[in-house]
């Protein structure tokens, strides 16, 4: 058994020092509640909603820089896993929208996001690796990072490479929804869990940003797509994102989620006597239509 | 606009003229109420749980047998398409958990469920074939069947052919779920949808049949993912299913639902400014992993 906690909170743009500091706090207390896997949001070190790529490669770091080095050196402190968003310098052109998995006395994961949401594209460079799936001493943890989530391909390729939990930084803009319905990522979530039999933890961002209103809905799921914890927003099916709403209903107040996951659960594909969502694909036809 | 309608029933096993009989009657009332898009459960004709291969076989008929032909009739006769699951006889062994789809003065476009669900592949043959997507009146319409929703692969492939709606006949069995929420199937279906950016139309059915009971949980969501229509049964989250639940609570009453769908909308995979569901795969990356 596993305690998962995302951490949810709200970085400032560009404030590298400042919102690291921040996650550092988070995690501590997390830990203190007997974490020993964390997520903090996409773009944790950074913040998201930059102007152009020389503000985001100002925010940027390398892989052994401020905020990925803090993060490794708390994993090993308190023993815990982390996955953290962060911006990461390209010495060959524009920054990749990254996340690192630290584990205590490992090195750093990291991966870069491969599928960009939508103005991202004119300010990261996009990864071209698979999500790594990574040995950890909780159980074999997957990284991806928020649109990511949406290609279920992708969540397919890290169940199939082990993933018993997959760790998704992301910052989910708030788009209106339909009264009595949860964001559609957080249902896309429940479904890719399901689907193979994975644990997922997207922890997301919460705060309004140059004009962006993020969602505040982290959410922690089992193998089965049922949602363990969620945030307020992630759970409140009846709120109406509007006009209505006051800015007392949507502050920056850091929230952290915990949830406790029986990790080697997601070894057993089987939900049926004889149905096993691995074994029963047909990848002898998958293939056969090409676009 | 097509108004689409699922008519969930009760089919009795191995009742083949009885249950064609009752369907006729269902098709018949939905298009009296202006559906042009009208889909049966799995099996409609046959019933679902045999108790072997021969008993599945003695319900079985060719795809110009009574059943197919009773619905081509209707569909030419009403002006109305038409999805529905069969047991199609098969000469070279077990039979085939098929689907057809009827049009007005058409010829029946038959579907071999290729991922049997359980207990089905002792008593079924899986088909060989993707799931087929079609020109109607009312736009493309692509067709597979129960378990086959949960593969994202098979809802990607028939969404990737241009398909705007999928019909899916299925017979969901009713398994316990967290207070809250709906049937696990459901939330799939609304996630294949939106990562697809097509509308799905999943007819189940309803009763208790040799110890199997159903879920009676039809839904319609459109291509983003929401649901325009469900039963009581797939929209009632707070329903726990358990031993104080009564016969009435889950009768064999037929229930059709009904909602108006913008297939066109279908067309557009845009999300976002810049953000397209298919043009945003990577499908350079997909198939680096191969299990």
């Amino acid at each position: 058994m596993a305690l998962v906690a995302c951490a949810q909170f709200s970085p400032i743009v560009g404030a590298v020092r400042a919102n690291v500091q921040r996650s550092l706090e988070l995690i501590a207390d997390a830990a203190a509640q007997g974490a020993t896997v964390i997520v903090l949001p996409e773009l944790a070190s950074s913040g998201y909603v930059f102007n152009d790529t020389a503000e985001a490669a100002a925010a940027s770091e390398p892989a052994d820089g401020f905020a990925v080095s803090s993060w490794q050196a708390a994993a090993t402190e308190l023993g815990v896993v982390i996955v953290a968003g962060f911006a990461e310098t390209n010495p060959g052109g524009a920054p990749f929208n990254s996340a690192a998995l630290l584990m205590p006395d490992g090195d750093p994961v990291v991966y870069r996001k491969v599928h960009l949401w939508d103005r991202e594209r004119l300010i990261f460079t996009p990864g071209d690796d698979l999500p790594p799936v990574v040995d950890t001493p909780v159980g074999r943890v997957g990284v991806m990072i928020c649109y990511d989530l949406e290609f279920p391909e992708w969540v397919r390729i890290a169940a199939l490479q082990g993933a018993e939990l997959i760790c998704a930084p992301v910052n989910w803009p708030s788009v209106d929804r339909p009264i009595g319905e949860r964001p559609g990522e957080v249902v896309r979530v429940q479904a890719g869990a399901s689907v193979n039999r994975v644990a997922i933890a997207a922890c997301d961002r919460s705060g309004r940003e140059r004009g962006v209103e993020w969602s505040s809905a982290s959410v922690i799921v089992d193998a089965d797509g049922w949602p363990l914890a969620l945030t307020d927003h992630a759970a409140d099916a009846r709120r109406v994102h509007g006009p209505d709403e006051t800015a007392a209903d949507r502050d920056d107040a850091p929230v952290t989620i915990l949830a406790e996951i029986d990790l080697a659960a997601s070894q057993t594909k089987l939900i049926a006597e004889y149905s096993d969502v691995f074994a029963d694909r047909r990848e002898d036809l998958y293939g056969r239509f090409a676009r």
